[in-house]
This record gives C-alpha cells, sequence and structure tokens, in this order.
C-alpha cells in the first residue's frame, strides 16, 4: 500500500503465519503460543522481530500478554461475527446533517431508568470518586485561594507538568511548556481548528466518526471529507492521499477511535506524519482514548512521530476519569501560540481547582493505578458483549474489534433502520446510538453504537438480549 | 435626540434644576438636598416624579442617598477634572489589531511585585474565599458524584433557578427555563455570536471597548463597528441609528461598561430595544457588573424591556465572586435552542460544582452580602482613587465617572503615548492597561485604564502618586 511497506517487512510475515494458524483453528483459543525464544530459532531472525511479530499480533486482538506464562490464543480471535464494512469515500454525495435524531439521543441521556448504551462515557461506578473528592477537598484547604484567581493564559503549571511527566509513551519528547490546558478534549479541539483553520476551509475526519467532531467543524463554516476507516487498522492512508490536496487539516483519534474503536498501526502513524509534514498540513490528534488499552503497552500517538510541531496531540481525562470535571489539554506544536491565544479568547482560563486536583491524583501514581483497573473492567466488558451479541442478535451481525476504549460499533441487516428501532427500543427503557449520527451523509443507518463501558450485570445482558430480539423481530 | 424623550418629563426638568444648583455651588458638597415631600409642594407634582428626579441625579453621581437622614450632594458632583471625550464613528479607518500590547500587558499578570492597575477583576482580598471554599467542601460531601457525570445540556438546574430568583431587577419575568449556563460571561458572549451570526456578517460595540469582545468577534470572522458612546449615558443611540442598516448584532455592556463605567438611562435602554426590535437585530447584554452599582438600585437591564425576545443577556460571577469559577450565564431569548446547541458543540457541559456553590451562595442570602460589602468598597475606592488622580496627575488629566464597576478611564494630554509609558511604569513595578488596547483603530493611545478595585492603602496611593510622576516628567 504505502512505499515502505511493500517490501513486507520480515516482522509483518512471521505475524502473518501466526494469524494463519489462528484462523485456521490450528492454533486454539487459550493455546500458549510458542516462546519467543523459540520463534526466533526457528526463523533465525533476532529476538526484536519476533516481540514486533508478536505485538502485531497483540494489537489486532488475536493473543494476549498473560504475566509470566507467555502469550496466548485471545477469545478476541474466536470472534463469529464478521468485521463490518469499510465506509467508501464520497465527496460528492449530499450532506444531511443528523441534528434531530442527536438531539432526540441527547435529551433522554438524563434519564436514570434506561440503560444508557448510547452514553459517550464510563458509567461513574467505574470511576474513583471518592478518591476524587478527598483530592478536591485537600486541595481546598491547602490553597484557599484557588476558586478566586485566574491561572496563566497556557494554563495550570501542575497539571501541565503532571501531564508532561506522566506522557511516558512520549518518551520525554514533551515538557510543561509544550503543553496548554483547555476544558477538556472537544474544547482543545475546537481552539486548534480554531488556531489552524479558517472559515471555507476542508478537514479530513474518519468515516464514521464521532458526531461532536463533524458538529464543531460545521459550525465553524468548514467542509469535512469523511476518510474511508478501517474497523482495526483505522484511517485509510491511500484515501486520503487522494483528497491530500484540497485538505487543510486533518482531525483523527488515532488510538481507538469512537465509534470504531480501531488502532492505527505504528507503520501508519509515521506514514501520516511523513505525508502530512511534507504538505505542512496540521493534525489534530484527539488521543482521548489512548490509555484505556487492551494491548501490552500504551500505543503511541503520532505526536511521536512529529518532528516538524505539525501535530496538535489532543488529551482529556473525561473518557477516563471525571468527565463532569471538564479537564484537558493538548500539545499544539508549532501552533502553540495560536492555540494559547484562541483559549483566552473563549474562555479567559479554566478552573483551576479541577486541574490541580487532576495532576495531584497522576502525580502520586493513583491514575496509573486506576487506569489499570478500568482498562481490565473495559477489557472484560468487551469480551461480555461480544458473547451476548453473537448469542442474541441475529445471525448476520458484523461487529467491530475495539483494541481499547469502551465504544462498540455494530452492522446490522441492510433492512433494518436503526433511527426508527430507537425509539421502539426506548419503550422498553434501553437507549442506543443510531449509526446515521456519525455521518454527515445518509449512511449507517443500519449500524449502531453500543457503549460497554457500563458496570456488568445481569440486567445488562438482560437488557442486551432485549435488544437482540428487538432486532430480530423488526427483520 | 429620540422622539420621545424631545418633550422632557417632569422629572428630568426638575432634576436639571437641582443640577444646575450643584453646578454652581448653590448645593455644596455634602449638603442635604431638600426632602421629597418639600419639592413635591414646590413643583406641585407627584411623590414619584420627585423620586424619579433623585434617582435620575443619583445615576449621575451627583447625589447620594444616606439611610434614614435623606439624599447628600456627592462626593462625584465636585470634580475638579473633565469629563473624557466620546470616540468617533469611524468606518472607513484602517484596522490594526493591538494584540502585540495586549499580550505584552497580560504577560506581567502574574508577578506579586506589580501593583496591577491593569487586572480586569477586582482584588482577591475583596473576595469572600473562606466562605465560598466552605461551600466547596460541603457540596462535595452532599454530592459525592458531583464531579463524575455531565451535567444537562442546558447547565446545572440549581444555578439556573437560583439565577432566576435572584435575578429580581426582572420582576419575575424570567423562570429558571430560560437561562443558559456557561463558563462565565465572556464565553456566553461568545455562544450568543455563534448561534446569531455568520462569518462576514457585522457588530457593533461600544467605544473605547472591551478588548476581549473585540478579539473574539474578529476571531469569528465577524466586522466590528464601533458606536461613539458617551462616559456617562453609554451608547449614542443617533450614531447607532445611522449604521442600523449594516448591523446584524450589538454586543453592548450597558451598565457600567468596561472601560468607560458609563451606565445607559433607562430611556435609552427602552428605545434601544424598540430599534432593534423593528429591525428584529439580536442585542448580545453584557451585564456583568451591574451588581456593583454605586446608585440606589440596581439598574435594569435592556433584558428588562424585551418582549420580542432579542435580548440574550449574560452574566457571571467573575467580576463579583470568584473569577477563577468561570461561572456565568445567559438568557438568550427567542435564541435559547441556538445557544444550548452551541454550548454542547464547544464545551458539552460545565463542571458542576461551582456552579452549586454558586447557586448555594445566592440561594441563602450569602452573596447579596457579599454583594452589599464589596460595593461599599469599590464606591470608597473610587472616590479615593479621584482624590488621588486629582492630586497628582498633570491638570489637563481628564477622568470618567464611573457609577459602578471597577474600572476607571483617564484621557491624558495630546502628547502622551501610555502605549510608551507602560513600559516606563512597569520597570517602576506598576501596570496599567494603555488606552490602545480598546480599539480596533488606533486611537486612545492617549489614555489609560486603571483598577480601582484592589485593597486601598497607602503603598496604593504611592503608587498613583509615582504614576503621575511618570506622566508629568513625560509631558
Amino acid at each position: 500500500m504505502i512505499a515502505q511497506m511493500k517490501k513486507e517487512s520480515l516482522y509483518v510475515r512471521i505475524a502473518k503465519v501466526m494469524e494463519e494458524q489462528i484462523a485456521s483453528k490450528t492454533l486454539k483459543l487459550g493455546d500458549k503460543l510458542p516462546s519467543i525464544r523459540t520463534i526466533q530459532k526457528t526463523y533465525n531472525v533476532s529476538l526484536n522481530t519476533v516481540k514486533q511479530a508478536y505485538l502485531e499480533l497483540e494489537s489486532k486482538s488475536l493473543i494476549e500478554p498473560r504475566a509470566k506464562s507467555g502469550y496466548f490464543v485471545s477469545m478476541a480471535s474466536m470472534r463469529k461475527f464478521p468485521l463490518p464494512s469499510v465506509g467508501e469515500l464520497k465527496t460528492t454525495a449530499i450532506e444531511k446533517h443528523p441534528e434531530d435524531l442527536i438531539s432526540k439521543v441527547f435529551h433522554t441521556l438524563e434519564d436514570p431508568r434506561i440503560t444508557q448504551f448510547s452514553l459517550g462515557v464510563p458509567d461513574k461506578n467505574l470511576l474513583p470518586t471518592a478518591k476524587l473528592n478527598k483530592g478536591v477537598i485537600n486541595m481546598v484547604r491547602k490553597w484557599p485561594e484557588i476558586g478566586t484567581t485566574y491561572e496563566p493564559m497556557q494554563g495550570n503549571i501542575n497539571l501541565r507538568r503532571a501531564v508532561a511527566k506522566w506522557s511516558l509513551v512520549l518518551e520525554g519528547k514533551l515538557n510543561e511548556d509544550d503543553f496548554v490546558t483547555t476544558s477538556g478534549a472537544m474544547n482543545a479541539i475546537f481552539n486548534c481548528l480554531m488556531a489552524v483553520t479558517k472559515p471555507g476551509d476542508t478537514v479530513a475526519i474518519e468515516t464514521p466518526v464521532y458526531f461532536g467532531t463533524l458538529q464543531i467543524i460545521k459550525s465553524l463554516g468548514l467542509k469535512a471529507i469523511e476518510i474511508p476507516t478501517h474497523p482495526v487498522t483505522g484511517v485509510d492512508l491511500e484515501a486520503l492521499k487522494k483528497v491530500l490536496p484540497r485538505i487543510n487539516a486533518c482531525c483523527f483519534v488515532t488510538n481507538f477511535s469512537n465509534p470504531l474503536g480501531c488502532l492505527m498501526p505504528d507503520e501508519h502513524k509515521k506514514e501520516l506524519v511523513r505525508m502530512l509534514t511534507e504538505q505542512d498540513i496540521p493534525l489534530i490528534e484527539d488521543d482521548l482514548y489512548g490509555n484505556l488499552f487492551f494491548g501490552a503497552s500504551r500505543p503511541k500517538p503520532c505526536k511521536y512521530y512529529d518532528e516538524a510541531g505539525i501535530v496538535m496531540w489532543c488529551g482529556s481525562v473525561s473518557k477516563t476519569l471525571a468527565p463532569g470535571y471538564r479537564v484537558g489539554w493538548v500539545a499544539p506544536g508549532k501552533y502553540k501560540e495560536q492555540v494559547i491565544r484562541q483559549k483566552f479568547l473563549h474562555t479567559i482560563s479554566s478552573p483551576s481547582l479541577y486541574q490541580e486536583v487532576v495532576a495531584d491524583f497522576m502525580e502520586h501514581g493513583r491514575y496509573d493505578h486506576h487506569l489499570r483497573t478500568i482498562r481490565s473492567k473495559l477489557y472484560t466488558n468487551n469480551l461480555k458483549y461480544q458473547g451476548a451479541i453473537e448469542a442474541y442478535f441475529p445471525k448476520n451481525t458484523k461487529i467491530a474489534q475495539p483494541q481499547g476504549g469502551f465504544m462498540l460499533w455494530l452492522e446490522l441487516d441492510q433492512k433494518i433502520d436503526t433511527a426508527e428501532l430507537y425509539d421502539r427500543a426506548l419503550q422498553q427503557n434501553i437507549s442506543f446510538a443510531p449509526g446515521r449520527m456519525f455521518s454527515q451523509y445518509d449512511q449507517y443507518n443500519n449500524c449502531m453504537r453500543l457503549n460497554y463501558g457500563l458496570e456488568w450485570n445481569t440486567k445488562l445482558d438482560t437488557d442486551l438480549k432485549r435488544l437482540g430480539k428487538i432486532l430480530k423481530t423488526a427483520l
């Protein structure tokens, strides 16, 4: 596909062999894979090459490591349902924004009787509320003036320092001066778009894409091009290349995009940054799910490969720790001054209290501890959902293979209109996000997004069963 | 000037007579005015007419009430220096935005050694920090999940209810459903502009105008027309009328504008709303200083006269209670749905904690109590500043007559360039806001804005003396 990738590297070839063995059930669910040393000797390659091959398989959720016992064939490799299809590159289709549908779904989010499969955040039972509240009380006592003064324009220094230190994945490439704090990641993206585009410009996004990103782009008088996105490997770089001359900025969720849950492989990230650097096109990288990985390690963001400063790396704690805190940040590369200016214009400053609480939470290892816990719960939930869907949903359902995050994308029979079914499900106190919400075109009508960041229990299982029944009845 | 005002009403005539008596020193500083009954009998008019006449004089800071003893000639009536001049209506002048100057001034705001006459918020010593912190702790204990969930799109219900109840000046015309909460007033204005304009549109603003408003307008690709603004009565409606056909929205601070401190009289407010209603032009009314009045009662906003829903009434606690909380709101009239949509797009939601704390503070009368205290301090400071400036500044200084808020606008000798003097003052650890910051055109170079919301002490007096000396040396 891409020049460098044509001469297939060794590790890819080794990974492919094992992938075929898993597909043909030569290696079955739960089987232990040969040790790294065994493979090394078999193929006469370096230890590193084998490790890379295993990482590749792991990023596809085909195998999973177990502490001190090696790698095993994973549950996800045993999927019964195929992957959803890849969206098409449309540049002339008629735009029709699903505003009404989005409003409808959002207006039911506050009803506690409804099972909120449509929710965009993890269930509050998965969040360390008591510890956070303790942090708030300590901080108010420690720093009484915290609420009455404005913070520096670039944002709270302790949060910037904590985020920089804690961003190990960047291997020390960023320091506190590289970050600007924002009111959540969405506000970071807004400030980035304001900093690098002007009305009439065109922004490349994924398809299906998080509707909030699409709405914000349209509200600024920008055009959006939806780039076909593979449910496992993310944005199709070949397709992006075709429209690159018309693009003024890209806005991608490279790690566990919403709604697909896909993960762009390192090679693609590197190539994407190279392509965009060549044309001096800024990449707004929305990395708000990156820490909710199911693989062995936190995936790298594109920012890691960014030498020219074109990547604006956005993050937040809204999807992992405290949605209501509105604490986010961005490392805007060479656009830093413009982003600070935009932030100042639209919000003057962000409240210091929650920034200090989050900084303290990171600083003392509590955030990492919490992330380990929530990741393990989300991974288990993901498997439970997949199992329930395979058991209860129509046989021709297609299902994504999230490698992190808590969003599950389903593609159903062509005859099904999930926007219509939404009302029927709501009558049974079940809410989901209809697929139509995730595009500016009239597509994904037979798709839906489910949140598996809810606490698993028998009621949830029953609700998935009831949802499956609604779908079967509709066919 | 305006049709209805030509046939001068009785109360205006009575007020004028007394104003002349004060000007001619027939009535001297501290003199008690005749009682309301006496005037009633003298002119054979209703009690109400006399009360209105006294209110008129009070709104001009010429007289002030003292509890149970009647009205007295006020300090402000004894001013030695004249009022600053009124800006001109320019529609063809060359725009040149004072970005660099604004950045320079803002970058020194964090230095504790500097006397911050340039600050845009009251000194933290004037704010009830301890009480607010107690509120935070109580709220976290009372409602543990407060930080981990998103609030409704329209904003925290308790804050909306408290603001509606507490907005007595509206006489019950608004309820909780009319309000949308925002991250401070600036964010409210941003959401309003996004809701009612599109790039290329033109917005009418005051001149001199708060630079933040100007910047936000430009950042959205909008044009601004600066409407001449009188230092006592605010926007010149005749001038506005001339450009009305070209205007898509107005954005005015009707009560104690920043930097002039002027107060639009009720008659003007009524006429402004009438004019704009006729043309269906939305008015974004930034009323963030309205509760810091020096007169007898809280001035009405234009919203009070708004029958058609064209006024978007914005408020916050940033200038009165807790700048760092970023708690604001807007009653957007008929544009409510659009404003909610914009809010959702750009910030998803605002943190609930501070909204609850402010709501509780209002609900239990603590906010009103605090406002009484801070108003009295600001009024005293205003007089002290005026006295110091009359004593220390060049004789041809012109000085505004704020009727509320904490901003003081000075016009100095034509030869003085305050942007240049800024550096010299900074060397002596004194910062002020150069006049050039308050326009998109090359004007107000001989003006400056001082914040009198700092705690008064001998150091402050000395600093004003040193600032006066710098000015005298420059001449």
